[in-house]
């Protein structure tokens, strides 16, 4: 199938790149003519903006793109090892020939290896020992490299226990729940889940939760194999023996080093005891394994015919187990260290607002090679950077301070990115201006986003001024087609009554955890986006994850780690430039009423719906959208003014400014009033009331997230506390916008 | 597996069975109380019918069920063999032994076999020659047996075709329309699809139109094997070696035996040659496999990336294919031959009502066993007539004359109904009451039924006076409990508002094809009814479906069998017997209204919607409910008064029961009226205008068949002209009922 496929998608991209030439980017199009100022910028500073912007995105190029990428991935890069180490110094040094300054940051924090591979083993019927191996490909060179660690999920406990197996679809309350109707119990069993619907920690939490001795965690064919498409290396889908590594860190507990919650894991910090049992970790083994493994376990399972929704993609009728037919050992030995990362932090200094940060992020450690996971991020930050380097060679300075963060340890939890949070908290409390993630910058070219709702507007703009490498058209246009196409005839034409005019705008996704933005928004309230460009990728976490298979199937040519530079870059550009900060509260303001009204119909839907004061949280959103309005008009007004004054330099302007300077605080500080000291209810490190991982979600946002919990629990009193809560929290954000303006 | 689930089940049934002694039935609870009046009785009338009815109910028993499938499914009884004459001859046996008139009559009919099997070969990457074997399974004795017809498809061509394979999905319109947007054409490609969807002649009527040489159909383990469940013998579902057999004529142009459309294939009819272009049958090689075969074909198939949707349940990614990389050859031979087919016929002289009938119809030949399809249908007619012949030694005779048809030649293509029902056409047009249609009775516990919208109201009555043996509930219970758990939690709730009043009556569906009430609905305008438990059956058309599968599968204890024969003798007894026809009319406009709203919609989103006179339609259907309104209040008067005179008989009870006779007879005409002797577009047999199967749907109805099809063609003219046809049925339906009331 290679041969086919590959020169059909060879002979695409030159017909693309070809009509290129001919289609005009929007972009270039729209400076000619007269374009609305860009928002925050007054008129006259727009033009110059825009200019600068296209400067700057001509410089990231796919060879250079690629050459980053190679350099990156050459070696498996587990956070704390010699090989993370020396990624480290790779793009400290790039960013310094950039002409950045970038100094390396390190922690002393809790880090699990295996100290042996895993033993797995089918006891009964027969007696089978799992391979629990990635296999060599001859097509893929890296796939035997020695160093590529072997298949463990970090902080799985040490354990060594042999029960009946168990088959519990994705282990998550509901899969129980319906093992509970058809009576199976789990207590004392081990059971397998297969990944997908959820963060695996929360499967690690939820087996404990009830009584498993152990997990085992699958990838199922049908969520990222065969069933999918071809698999590696004819395909991007994950092959027969390919397993997803990944952390059980109890990450909605808190993030981070497991023994430093809330304070950075420095020499000298007072530390948690390894067998404190507030650790957010599990206490029972985990282990991930290939469904070529799998098959071995649960082809022989017996017991009651499955529930609906249990079936998976492997070639048999799948039963849940429990009984005495089937018995597994699993065995796991890990190596629990105090271990040093390194994080790598750059900076440009702002000529103007030296004290107002715009953080870019991604982190660099990686399970294996890292190709799309994270150093597909990684390579776009370094191509960003050496745009920015190009501009810095110019004269340029940005207003604000850009900051760039390396972050390492993030698969293990988040962690350099948590520990440096935790390390300039108070510093970043008052200067972070906005936090800019990109982890997985690249695994094919369907751009996604997610953010607080403030930066919505901002991001639709940046992706209207980024060329689509595959369509000639904007990343934008590309991104509002397939939402479009991924809805049915009906439904767009029922709802429209037959025009098009309720074709909405692409949909910018709630941030719920997983990746590093977690500490910036929801333990600080810094405002955050994450995002980058999707596809078919179906070796996430594998040994596969390398550059071959980002030069055959993700990112052949390279040109949407361009595009990842140019869009990530834009955005910055415009935050660290922009006068009035072009933050949305009103977007806000509508999203929380959607949250309140959406909690409110589950409520009803379990009778909780007179339990807590809806109104006051309703009220309160639309004052947040009265004053949301309020400020932008504020803004348009001063921005009018600083440009009329600007050729005369005198009071009326210094005036001006002081008040921008001032509306600007109170955007940045908004975001903070939505958080609460106290933190959520049982998880004290997360202080955001709008914006949390789900205890049992996830990666998956949770809005509202102590009140939505509260209803799932059936918690009256909880709920209602936290609908006072978060009703204090608006009208904390309210406040601070209104006294932004001064009137 | 098989142990310890046997081991459950019949602890399960014991439990049931227990239970059964504690939970009064409710029909004997009712008749106990002052019940209201049976629907067309009169109350004095009611209360014998109902221990009538109770007397029947009695008699069907497990033993002796099992014994009639025993017998009828001891050796394999395709249409036209010896071996279905024998199970002819033991069927009226057993009528006459209950007491019952019947006799044998035969047709002459082109019924082809396979006369080799057939040759199913990959030639390219590499040559190796299918199976299309069922294999033998020591756990089903009657799998070995000798005379199990080949796998084949009952008309495909014979041929010899040798070409590049197409896999197309279900083999649909819009299946070939996928394609054709990724820019493969099928032309000259032998194609492959997956059953399921449609009926299979469809899926080789669509195949012929794109133009290709051949097709090979496969049950795909997604649809119905082990992604269903258990494979048999350890489940229910299709095991890999099974493959579908099954007619590909063109029912939806008209059924029957190909060379005699329209007329009865007896001694001296003409008939059409056998390569008249206008026959109903395909031009291309047509045949079933199993998936254990269709792997060896669809594993190396290179080609695009398949459409979304395409993917079945084999292990692999699926690919289109239509490269040389595969080129398969389809040899088949078949033997095409006029042969007797053989119906039973019995027949219960009505006291009262000679020349009315009550038709209930079963078809008797089967691919394999037939164990569910159809003898199952053939066990509960026997053990209903056993039920009729109690009565009958208590001198009991039916108002109405009661006629039982056990048809031959339905799995080629409906043939022995269809003759029959062309031979007594005007007859039937005369005297026909009702058709009861019972095809596959038991596959499981599940109660489902389709029906015109007249019977509705009676099919649930009758379903409330049945006990549902596995819950002890009614079978209208079971079937409503089961459709509201079927409904998410969200829909039950947000719909009635926290009430449960929004819960609707258990759904019954359109009749489309399939089964023999076509010739009677469709061709004559009987009103009419199907009906039968349903539930996990992978054995469709194989081997496997033996007494064997039965016992253990479908109907352990065959307490549906005898659920089956009550339901269905309680509809007869009922509609045999009542002064008035329990016909509601007003159900009919109900839903002649949703059918035009809802063509009215589909129009609409393709730009149609001016094109025809909806309102017209509207119209005519507020008439006709109208007029069965005012009907419903004359007959309420009319058995008042047959009632109230009854001991006089005097000249005021011969009027009213003339009057009587009018209506019944309207009730009788409305649904001829609903026929148009032009029939519809193409396709003369067809002449009822508010039912047929749909050209591409199949089995499924498609309501107003010509209007629906000129919409999916675009074609306004055809659009106008069917509506005023419809239009000007449900008028002549509207005329009827009012000059059957004579006021």
């Amino acid at each position: 199938m290679k041969a086919p496929v590959r020169a059909a998608l060879a002979l695409f991209l030159t017909i693309n790149l070809a009509c290129a030439t001919i289609i005009t980017p929007r972009t270039s199009a729209q400076t000619k003519e007269a374009a609305p100022a860009l928002d925050g910028f007054t008129a006259g500073e727009s033009d110059a903006q825009r200019q600068l912007e296209e400067r700057f995105r001509a410089v990231p190029l796919p060879a250079s793109a690629r050459e980053h990428l190679r350099t990156l991935t050459r070696e498996p890069h587990v956070a704390g090892t010699p090989e993370d180490y020396r990624t480290a110094v790779y793009v400290r040094d790039q960013l310094r020939r950039f002409g950045i300054n970038a100094e390396l940051r390190e922690y002393q924090v809790l880090l699990p290896y295996p100290k042996h591979p895993t033993r797995l083993e089918l006891v009964a019927p027969r007696r089978v020992s799992l391979n629990l191996e990635e296999a060599v490909l001859p097509q893929d060179p890296s796939s035997s490299h020695r160093r590529i660690i072997p298949l463990f999920n970090g902080y799985s406990a040490t354990g060594d226990v042999t029960a009946p197996l168990v088959y519990v679809n994705y282990g998550l309350p509901d899969d129980y729940a319906a093992l509970k109707k058809i009576n199976v119990d789990v207590k004392g069993k081990l059971v397998i889940a297969r990944y997908g619907r959820s963060f695996r920690g929360v499967k690690a939490k939820v087996a404990e939760e009830n009584g498993a001795v152990g997990l085992v965690i699958y990838s199922d064919p049908a969520d990222d194999g065969y069933t999918q498409g071809d698999v590696y290396p004819n395909g991007p889908w994950r092959p027969e023996t390919s397993a997803q590594r990944g952390s059980v860190m109890y990450l909605f507990q808190y993030p981070g080093d497991p023994l430093t919650p809330g304070t950075p894991a420095v020499a000298g910090t007072p530390r948690l005891k390894q067998d404190d049992p507030t650790l957010n970790i599990p206490r029972i083994p985990v282990q991930p394994i290939s469904y070529g493994d799998a098959r071995l376990l649960l082809e022989p399972l017996r017991g009651p015919v499955r529930p609906a929704g249990f079936q998976g993609g492997l070639p048999f009728a799948y039963h849940v187990g429990g009984t005495e037919d089937v018995r597994v050992r699993l065995k796991t030995e890990m190596d629990f260290q105090i271990r040093t990362i390194w994080n790598v932090i750059g900076r440009i200094e702002g000529a103007e607002e030296r004290d107002r940060w715009v953080v870019l992020g991604n982190h660099r450690d990686a399970w294996t090679f890292g190709a799309v996971d994270p150093n597909s991020g990684t390579t776009a930050m370094l191509e960003l950077a050496r745009g920015f380097g190009e501009l810095l060679k110019t004269n340029w300075r940005p207003r604000r301070t850009i900051i760039f963060g390396s972050w390492d340890g993030e698969e293990h939890g988040l962690i350099g990115s948590t520990e440096w949070v935790e390390e300039n908290a108070a510093e970043l409390r008052e200067k972070a201006v906005a936090y800019l993630n990109m982890d997985s910058a690249v695994s094919g070219a369907n751009f996604g986003a997610s953010s607080v709702p403030t930066l919505w507007k901002l991001i639709r703009a940046a992706a209207r001024d980024v060329r689509d490498p595959k369509t000639g058209k904007s990343v934008y246009q590309a991104w509002q087609d397939r939402s479009r196409a991924a809805r049915p005839e009906a439904e767009l034409t029922d709802a429209g009554a037959g025009t098009d005019t309720a074709i909405a705008e692409a949909r910018i996704n709630a941030l719920g955890s997983g990746s590093d933005y977690t500490p910036f928004l929801q333990h600080l309230g810094v405002t955050s986006l994450d995002m980058g460009f999707g596809g078919d990728y179906g070796v996430y976490h594998s040994a596969y994850d390398s550059f071959n298979w980002m030069e055959k199937f993700g990112d052949p040519g390279f040109v949407y780690h361009v595009a990842a530079a140019q869009i990530w870059g834009t955005l910055a550009l415009r935050l660290a430039n922009a006068r009035a900060l072009p933050f949305d509260y009103a977007d806000y303001a509508a999203e929380l009423r959607d949250f309140v009204n959406e909690t409110q119909k589950t409520a009803a839907r379990r009778k909780l719906a007179d339990d807590f004061d809806n109104n006051a949280l309703l009220t309160a959103a639309s004052e947040l959208a009265g004053q949301a309005n309020r400020t932008k008009v504020a803004l348009t007004d001063v921005l009018a003014e600083i440009e009329d004054t600007r050729p005369r330099a005198d009071e009326r302007h210094a005036r001006a400014t002081a008040r921008l300077k001032r509306i600007n605080d109170s955007l940045i500080a908004a975001e903070r009033a939505l958080t609460d000291a106290r933190g959520l209810r049982n998880r004290p490190w997360y202080k955001h009331q709008i914006y949390a991982p789900g205890l049992y979600t996830g990666y998956a946002a949770q809005p509202l997230p102590d009140l939505r919990q509260a209803i799932d629990d059936r918690n009256t009193a909880n709920a209602r506390e936290a609908a006072v809560r978060i009703t204090e929290a608006i009208r904390r954000a309210v406040a601070v916008l209104r006294d932004g303006r001064g009137n």
